[in-house]
């Protein structure tokens, strides 16, 4: 799989070159307020935003944020072959990615990129999420992304099967899941948006019945046998499990509590008028040279749908953290999320993994809750660690260390919930549940049960 | 019961004035835009908002629209007595109410009302609601109301169960479920946020477990025996049923869809530029005589929070009717649930009744789909027939006729879809699925179950 990846990437020829703000081509600074817009007016926006979070560690402060209202498609195709369910995966460029390719769902593609604004090439395989009548939709939700680079962002994510034959593109693949699974250990493979579409998969309930379950994630917790089965086995009991700390009742009047109670109030204002921020070197960044700079990038290539053009991107400054602490209570593994309010967010506040910043950000701030807990971890706490990165179409180079750690820590906070992996699967049906790194955490989380697929 | 209103009413004496925009006290219209706010700057504000509906019956309008983002609380204190769960309900006067006083929640009381902005006296009974360690909440869920003529409104519906010693205070009384529900066949007794509360009781499912369940809607199927059991049968099973025609995967898609597709879209105007609407007698109409008027009262009341007060209502033109066509299949009754954009929603659309429409605006537009079926059904069709109101503090005499009809209608048409109580009692656990008409329904549904609380 890895070579088939390698071989793809041989012949997707791309190249990313910087480029200042005021030389992207198609792109203009909107008069008065400086706002970064594609002539057409469609894609995406660059605006600023003036954030109020009265009792944060920063109380007010502005930034740029990206503006894109339209819902895109993440979508992933699943045909069953000789009674094993195969998922339709793409190989994909993006002008983020450190390592140019990354395997995607099998479309990723926004509203503008479908209906094809910039003229570019049909995509592959969309008509398969856009005609539902007579396919069997095992998952379809809205769900946001990055609350603090997105503004009210929220893509469709979809796991359609079919039964007719389909026709393997040039770039695509199909994989089991255990496949994927075990690629998601890999650092920098498995993309965002395969990674969030996976965390939709229904891993449990009577709704599972057919294709997935049948072959994904039946109990294993039988053959518990020394730490990793025990680890493994109380997973498993997770996905399904009615023994959770919390009832839903609870875990639903917390999040409605702290949605009614929230005081995170947010406005637009002019990219001009972005205080703390200045135009250097091309791009905008924050005084301190925390958080994140705008840049621009052009970008010349084969494998995607027009062969050059040029965009603003939001690159990150430092590696993240994005971590859930899990424990076992009573042979139950539970996950221990955090309530966060994000700008960005359509409704007030998500849940969040348990640990999620990049800590250099803090040199003057109090650390964050469990942090040290999560980087001094002995190795036999750790169960994921990997690298993975965010969006390569919004976001350039957008690393982020991606863990799960065994750890005997109390909920001592309001803003914490130990979760069981069906509580978090129950709610990843509806919108607006869990944010897009707890999404991926998710995801991780199912590819350590061990119960790959049957081959 | 009747007779404890009564005499409470006797005794609640309230006198409501019809005042121009212009003289109500306390109340500007602000600087450049004519929105008519509280000098305080709380409560809530009438403004203007420009919709577009690309495909509907009306691409564009204009219209005036409450603003009030504020969560307030809706809330129900339940306490067993003797084994029998028994509900606290409040004896309420509201200006906007043809007959002054209806049944209300515990509590309900707006952000600014709990906080006291106004220096009213305390709510009673708030803490209940707010301090919830230690106590088992029964339901809490942030819900929408009228899309129409609020612009992203959103109440915390809650119902709490408490089992320390309660104060019953002048003008609140225990009621058992079943009370409320004969009270709720009487025309303009249980007011609008007692109805949305009772419809987020969960009939069904593991988490009901204690108080209401044991006492509630036990399966009445054995006892068919005529129309009217067989009709009864037939529900209860609805709320516990398996069998339903579409999975729950195919509805969220199906709203998911509508939701990612829906082209309605929508602009706050100054209230001063909303076309088509004229300044009249005091108040604000539509050229057409149509829809609803913007007009003020000042109310001197003695069982409020304050003994006088002004403020703007709306006040709708014409009678609505708002209609559950309801159909057994194998048995089990199903609820033709309609899906439907407002401008005021906070998220695109939301699950409303088989009819929702004020007949007379319909004059020289397409008649409503189904709306003769429900309104020339033949008595025996006709399962649930009452004029109830919409919120007494905000909607002056908003009168609705709510009707259940059961009628073999097809679902031929992508907004419709036929759901099972068990269903929709599922989606009610969370935000903004069924909007507050549809909710009304599903409350009176429930009354329509025969199975009461036993005593």
């Amino acid at each position: 799989m890895r070579s088939w990846l390698a071989d793809f990437g041989q012949r997707a020829y791309t190249t990313v070159e910087r480029t200042a703000l005021d030389r992207l081509d198609g792109w203009e600074c909107e008069a008065g307020t400086g706002n970064l817009r594609h002539h057409s007016g469609k894609f995406f926006q660059i605006q600023g935003l003036e954030v109020h979070a009265p009792g944060g560690p920063v109380e007010q402060w502005h930034q740029p944020i990206i503006r894109q209202p339209e819902v895109g498609i993440l979508g992933i195709l699943v045909k069953e072959f000789d009674g094993i369910p195969y998922l339709l995966m793409q190989a994909k460029v993006e002008p983020g990615n450190r390592n140019g390719l990354q395997l995607a769902p099998t479309v990723q593609a926004t509203r503008s990129n479908y209906l094809r604004v910039h003229g570019g090439r049909p995509v592959p395989y969309l008509d398969y999420f856009r005609q539902l009548t007579g396919r069997r939709v095992i998952a379809d939700v809205r769900q946001s992304e990055q609350g603090s680079w997105f503004l009210g962002k929220r893509n469709r994510n979809m796991v359609v099967e079919v039964a007719d034959e389909v026709e393997v593109l040039d770039g695509f693949r199909w994989f089991t899941l255990g496949q994927v699974h075990r690629l998601l250990a890999a650092d920098d493979v498995i993309n965002m948006d395969a990674r969030t579409v996976l965390s939709c998969l229904p891993y449990t309930g009577g709704e599972l019945a057919g294709a997935l379950g049948a072959h994904g994630y039946q109990d294993g917790a039988g053959d518990a046998d020394g730490d990793a089965d025990g680890f493994r086995a109380s997973l498993v009991r997770s996905c399904a499990a009615d023994q959770a700390r919390h009832s839903t009742a609870e875990i639903l009047s917390w999040i409605t509590d702290t949605r009614a109670l929230s005081e995170l109030h947010t406005r637009s204002v002019p990219l001009d008028a972005v205080t703390g921020w200045r135009r250097t070197d091309g791009g905008i960044s924050h005084e301190s040279g925390n958080f994140f700079r705008v840049m621009g990038v052009t970008v010349t290539a084969g494998g995607r749908e027009v062969a050059q053009w040029s965009q603003p991107m939001i690159e990150p400054c430092g590696t993240g953290v994005i971590a859930f602490v899990v424990r076992r209570f009573a042979g139950v593994l539970h996950v221990l999320v955090r309530i966060r309010a994000e700008p960005g967010f359509v409704d007030v506040a998500e849940l969040g993994p348990t640990v999620q910043c990049t800590p250099q950000s803090y040199a003057r701030l109090p650390r964050p809750r469990l942090l040290d807990v999560v980087l001094e971890a002995a190795p036999e706490q750790i169960r994921f660690d990997t690298m993975l990165s965010e969006e390569g179409g919004r976001f350039y180079h957008a690393l982020n260390r991606y863990l799960i750690v065994e750890a005997e820590v109390e909920e001592d906070s309001p803003e914490f919930r130990w979760l069981t992996l069906s509580q978090l699967s129950a709610l990843l049906r509806h919108s607006n549940y869990l944010n897009v790194q707890a999404r991926s955490l998710v995801a991780c989380l199912h590819s350590l049960s061990g119960q790959h697929p049957q081959h």
